[in-house]
């Protein structure tokens, strides 16, 4: 057995990104109607090839063949909730990689439900921010309302819970992200503010997400590697966009405003490299047993 | 009682627009499958947070937490339909401010039932074109077609009409807006021939009503003045985003094409300040009577 | 009768471009949710008028007034399947012109279906990939599956043959495309690799077909030119946005990244004038029999 902590993640992300690049995984997409078109681009930015299939009747197949998937649940019509519990099964039956990002789940009762269903249905990661991933950890909340001012730190121990208990990689996105698979968790300090101002950012990093586990399959990297991929490459991608002359941007004002941020992003998602991805990763791991014993 | 003409739009729209940063209104979204982003970046870049949220069994309960409510009929499918009258009956028990925006209305059948259904559920305002107030207002329009080239002076009664017998503020966009809430009537000159060049445009102002509806609340400005602050800051941010140095563009060819007018009206939203909104707005004031007089 | 080769496309194209402006086509547009956007974005640049009408009860009256009409199967939930059906009854009967973009057609079972019976219903112009086409085209495939990598040249034939059967023009997208109506092809050099890279570069062609389908009605240029024509201006203008000095960006590294290619490709559609067309088209014509001789 290797080293839990062995990994080096601006390595892995760095040659992920590069497999992502030779390998375009079709990423299967069933998403909300806010963020369909930049999420598109953003895939194809990157270099994977997108593809919006949110019917009954298609979604179960294409799951199958799709190199990636990704169920959001940010506006559930029926059709969708339908297309994602057959996605779910496709993706499962085929061994396809998926993600479930539960947007407002713990807020509004039709996602809730869905989520918490698909989330026992064997998604290969979920991404949320703290509210969302409190609400599918449901029991570990406690039945407490779920509360957007939770910290990142604060549910790590759900996250770990979450993740231990669906098999599935969990990663909180917040200032700082937290990834794990219940054994090891990752703390991500890449990114830039500016994300917050655009609609879909987190959408968009969902399913680069899809797209990452899809070039890692027999690659030698695992899931948790690979969802640690798509923040880091995101959010490096992200800081050269929002910052004109290619500087850190951490802990300023931004030079750009938020629509001409969104064009530079799909723009840098594009253009960063390799190089760029080894060279910015701020990446911390430990064990996550430390931080149960931490918070017990 | 205060003089109806008291109210000073430059200084209680840029007011607002302050109040809208500090408090961030939950900004509840049921529009068209065509503006959802750009809305929602919109939304974004003026301060608010914007939410789509249109299924049935989570409208109605999202519109009584959210600060202001949207309800746009551009791509009114079944379960948008059923939302919205969801919403609406939401909003009314709590008090949530809410618009409508009654695209087409007149020239489709579906969404001009739903249109006259929804307005008479106590709508906060009512936006559209000439077209789409006339085929609200109904019988004031004598039973006679919409006419997609009906002044905005032309329709200055039927909006009076209309704003008297809902209770709503009425909204009329054109070259200049005009504003009524029964009693008072606001003619705006702000804004650009570029936002008619940009789908959305119109959509993405029915947003922010919803947002500043939100923002006004126990602040002491009416719904007629954040109806009209909504107008103008969006308006002044549209000049700011036409002219790259910044200078009046009223009656000069824009200097940028569309496509980057509508990533630069992001950004002119999000760093448009108070004090640009009060040098810039030009907002005219009337009773409405005097107008019901002339009209006669 | 005249010469089948006797049209002049740069000449007919630009005319068509200009004629577009004079008549701003209301286009009506059933299309994915990927792409609605871009889509009403990119007929607003070039001066057409769009209209998202996609739910029954609206559709088929629509088709009816509107100047042309664009059916995309992208997303096709099944209110827009119905939809589209009821659109393609009131073109038909109405003497609207209409393109079917059978997006995804022969891999996703739902579409392919709706695809075929849409076929069959009288498109005055079907828009397509290779695979797309061959899908469509059915019975000429010969029962195999389609095949992403099919390249233009070895669909030429299943094209002509599909024009032939159905009367409608066909056009194959690709790095040269290729169109007929059965009688002529037309190749068409124009365009840029970035194309490939923003969401929707076809989708919206196929909007901007119909939209020059409407313009050609009474002009005195057939199905063919329009078609054509729309291509020719597209492609021209994605030269344009791909190109900061407006130098030919044939063979050479982009100078642009994705995200600001979509932004200028609007500004591009908006400034491209008739006489920029004339001076760049690069179209080839020949007589299809010829081809189905080589072919045979």
């Amino acid at each position: 057995m290797r080293d839990r902590l062995s990994i080096d993640p601006a390595h892995s992300s760095a040659q992920l990104l590069q497999r992502l690049r030779d390998t375009v995984p079709l990423t299967h997409c069933i998403t909300n109607s806010v963020v369909t078109n930049f999420t598109a681009n953003a895939l194809l930015a990157i270099g994977a090839s997108p593809a919006m299939v949110d019917i009954p009747g298609e979604a179960g197949m294409f799951a199958g063949i799709a190199g990636g998937l990704l169920v959001n649940l940010g506006t559930p019509a029926q059709e969708q909730r339908e297309a994602a519990r057959e996605a779910a099964v496709g993706a499962k039956a085929a061994g396809t990689p998926w993600v479930l990002d539960p947007v407002a789940a713990g807020v509004l009762p039709v996602r809730t439900a869905v989520a918490l269903e698909l989330a026992s249905m064997g998604p290969t990661a979920i991404r949320g921010n703290a509210s969302e991933i409190l609400a599918v950890e449901g029991s570990g909340a406690g039945g407490r309302g779920v509360d957007a001012s939770d910290s990142i730190e604060s549910v790590a121990p759900a996250a770990v819970d979450l993740a231990q208990r669906t098999g599935a990689v969990v990663a909180v996105s917040g200032a700082v992200d937290l990834i794990t698979d219940g054994r090891r968790i990752a703390r991500i300090a890449n990114g830039t503010p500016l994300l917050t101002l655009v609609t879909g950012g987190g959408c968009a990093l969902g399913a680069l997400i899809a797209a990452f586990l899809g070039a890692a399959r027999d690659s030698g990297c695992d899931a948790f590697e690979a969802v640690v991929a798509a923040h880091v490459v995101y959010e490096v991608a992200a800081e050269l966009a929002a910052s004109p002359a290619g500087q850190s941007t951490a802990g300023r004002t931004p030079a750009v405003g938020p629509g001409t941020f969104a064009v530079r992003l799909i723009d840098a998602l594009h253009a960063v490299t390799a190089a760029d991805v080894s060279a910015r990763a701020q990446v911390r791991l430990e064990d996550a047993p430390a931080l149960a014993e931490v918070s017990a």
